[in-house]
């Protein structure tokens, strides 16, 4: 065998393993007492293994454990003027397979983090700053619709795959949250991204009809994400 | 004690009953063989009990685990053009606890089912009759657009909780599908309705920002649904 | 190091990684949208993984989403006359790890699907044509068989584990079934085949005691599987 | 109100009780650190609850996580000349919820215990006394017999739903096994038993095609059940 | 029927009602959109049933998915000198099923939240105000002992059933943390109360030899708890 | 390419492979009949991957599911009297995902098994010589001992998670326990190992304090372990 042979035969193996991505589940009983999201011995991992292949333990340290930074305020600089800092198992990989992670919430003066679910975790609210409206809805049929001013100290739950959605009450001082999640990779659609800016679009007399407006306004809208 | 007095004793552990509302993993090992939902002993507890609640087993007969009618189309006279017919436990009783569900579904000429998710389902459908466009959209960033037109015999899935849509392509002839559901309770949140529709409604101005519209569409929009 | 040394280097990774098979769940959770298959990118992944890697979702299509042939019937020339043609993970890559898949089964005039169960699924089953009788046994001590004949558009359960069957009742026209289950990999253990045609058979003897036979029938029925 | 009124409407919410059967699983986490059976507060509860509602918890001793005399041979005069003396939720209410659950098992010189499933649970089986012929047989396509002589101190496993089945290979001594199996309720469905005697009987016809038999012989075994 | 008798009448159920504790999984997937805990219509139910049973959800309002308070600091004056506040389901009953919770710590100058398990959770903690020594030790046969010095923004995760504490660093300040935790009723242990301040207590001679400890030091610590 | 740059290229795609360690779950519902540990084929892989990768099925034989040697008393001569001999999936490679498992336990005369919790199962144990003190203590805020003395054929359960121990109550014979575990691989943390003996040690006045020690004691208790 010649060695360009063995690098083909290699290459095989290299990408065969590549293309595998695991899809484990986070919340059911452990077999070991953690898996730390082996993130650091090769680049591609964290791309498509979505942090759920471990480090070899012996290796594992404290820091795995450990995120540093959520004393310190995202930018708010955008257009719904809010920003989320996420505590994953990408950024923390000792999260992984635990089920659990964090969040930062900032929002500027009448900032919002507007309507979204979360594919696969509840998610509980605790205002450290400001004041924030917040509220969810119920699915189909009653779409009953939740709401509550909270303020500093005040906690509060978005059920599981409920459309949620929080804003800052006050036009002149940010506010800040912090959420936890029970997923360590709970996902997030937004809502009007998601339906009006997914790639490639939805077609637009789909959307008129669902939305009740005509084609014209659904290409505005379509054109803004 | 009175009668009087032991109606009022006797109505608080009545209510206290009542009150009680069972929520039940679906999905999980079961510990007998089936558990019929209790929908007929006692009218409230299919309100109440979300149709976890068994019969006794001695009484269970073979039409517990049968449901009727799955032949006949469904009315599609609505705005969208479509009607959903469900076979979830509340409609056969056998399937509680058991996971899976099914529907079918009636497509008008250029009928659509409009963009909604399944908070506790992954979806499967296999059309029966005519040709559908159909689509899921991603979950954040990259919010992809998964679309095909599919025709009689194909089979497509729609991953649980991505937001999707059927739509008959035809023009002049209905077009008929049935779906099978991961859950026998899967719930379905219709985008439109949840986020423009809810009771009562979110404020115009958080929507007008989330969507990019002025609030003007937006109270258009609402007053809709 | 000379490249044969290379090559069987590279062979020893080869093989470890041929070797592993991952078994994951289905049910949980998810940690993405979505975990198709990797059926394509090398031949022996199907075989030993079990349709559980996933591709890497750059790659993804929505015909990774799609199976395509459900209108056409099942051959039935065989000794039970009937025929099921599954679309499970294997079949459609994009069901993988999402718990739900689909079958059509065919009958001939007079056909039947035998005993048997499905190890990690309940059933679901609609007839589209003909009529069906079927049944499902429960577990000791009761052995309870719930018994039904289904005409076109009924619906039947088949509680997960339990035993069950479907005949085609016309003698002279065939019938046909959509079913779903509820896991992409089903499984299913056909009862006479598993006991009288195992691999390598079961001693006769103890086939005699447990079935109220003679060594010499059990022979016989051995024979035929 | 009279008493008597006021007795039927207590009368009603009992009856309500009474048909109220709920259906837990019992391999998710916990929310608490045990949930006792309750089999003592009212006899009806051990028949309908199925052993899953729990005991007060100021109520609860170490007896209700006690079960006496599993050194106490079973009696095995029967048909098969084996005896199954299970500690289920039902023998031991402490196991309630926790997903475990033991047996003892006797056989006579040459019994057996004849081909079953668990529906519900893997089983771990040790031979405490004697040598057991042992076997389970994979699902379709392959039915893989794997069979294996076993001696004192010998442990097999038996995976969750596959056939299988243990016999004495002494002629003139008995043997003792103890196994555990992974559910608290793990049941059991004896092939024979369910085949050919259910309640009511499976089509001999149906029958008579699934197992390559005569009908005679069909109706013959039928007779044994 | 006298008054009377139906009086014990209507006690049998009620008891029979008393004593049935629900053990719901809190971490499978839901059948409704929320179960919010019935901590109102009867004060046993807190008590008995966990916070498992659900009210009708005709009667929820947005306050059962509300806490207010965490931003008060918690009593620290004790022997260890910090104090948990719970939002458990007990304290915010629309957390009920949804497998999260959340507590503030409070911290006295040197003060520690001594070694503890969460039998049913991962934890994830938030320093917001101080410094913290936090550490965790692992399973056998290694222990290992993973520990670090926490400053505010600092997260660091607890894999579930690990042993873990913490303690100010600062023997002049106080310090506060967030910590979330994956079950809406995680439950701890705290090692030094259980294994010394059981009731009753375990026989000190079994201690003295588990801990290398002599029988008087053991009563001692006993007599401490 | 050299062979040297294939060698190195080659390594890379080992160490990789090295690095990936999967964290399966063991209990929920299984995508094939059985996934035996793969613990011959690598060295490495019994090390790092926890016993979860599957042998390919054509090579899995009987002996797969088999142990020898539970007949065999363990070697008790040890500070604490016991032994405890294990048959998890590293010892029996056909446990691998079935979440059971067994242990046999040895005890010298008055030997005991020190207080300790399994992080993943209930235990169920059968005395099969001697007798024994056995007990748990539930979690906070109670912790309430229960405490049994057993004989030959008595059984008792320890809740998952709970604080338990056994030992010998006869100063004169050892005794004999078989007992069975709800995970393949269950784990076991001894309380007084983890905290006194962790490597590193926790701090010294942090466990003084837990423990109502002084600083002294506490140098000593983590010097015996």
């Amino acid at each position: 065998m010649t060695s360009v042979a063995s690098f083909f035969f290699g290459l095989v193996v290299a990408l065969s393993c590549l293309s595998l991505q695991l899809a484990l589940a986070s919340d059911p009983g452990h077999l070991q007492d953690f898996c730390v999201a082996d993130a650091t011995s090769s680049g591609f991992y964290i791309l498509l293994l979505n942090g759920v292949a471990c480090k070899n333990p012996s290796t594992v340290t404290a820091n795995d454990f450990y995120f540093r930074g959520l004393h310190v305020a995202g930018n708010t600089s955008n257009a719904q003027g809010s920003r989320v800092t996420p505590v994953f198992a990408a950024q923390l990989p000792g999260l992984n397979t635990l089920g659990i992670s964090m969040v930062r919430i900032d929002y500027a003066a009448g900032g919002q983090n507007p309507p979204h679910t979360h594919p696969r975790a509840t998610e509980i609210l605790l205002v450290l700053q400001g004041s924030l409206e917040v509220g969810f809805v119920t699915s189909n049929p009653n779409n009953r619709h939740f709401t509550k001013t909270l303020y500093k100290g005040d906690v509060f739950v978005f059920p599981s795959n409920t459309i949620h959605y929080q804003r800052n009450t006050n036009w002149k001082a940010p506010a800040v949250a912090i959420a936890a999640l029970s997923s360590q990779n709970p996902g997030a659609t937004t809502i009007a991204n998601a339906v009006f800016g997914s790639q490639p679009g939805i077609s637009a007399d789909i959307l008129a009809k669902s939305f009740s407006l005509d084609v014209a306004t659904v290409n505005f809208m379509q054109s803004k994400f």
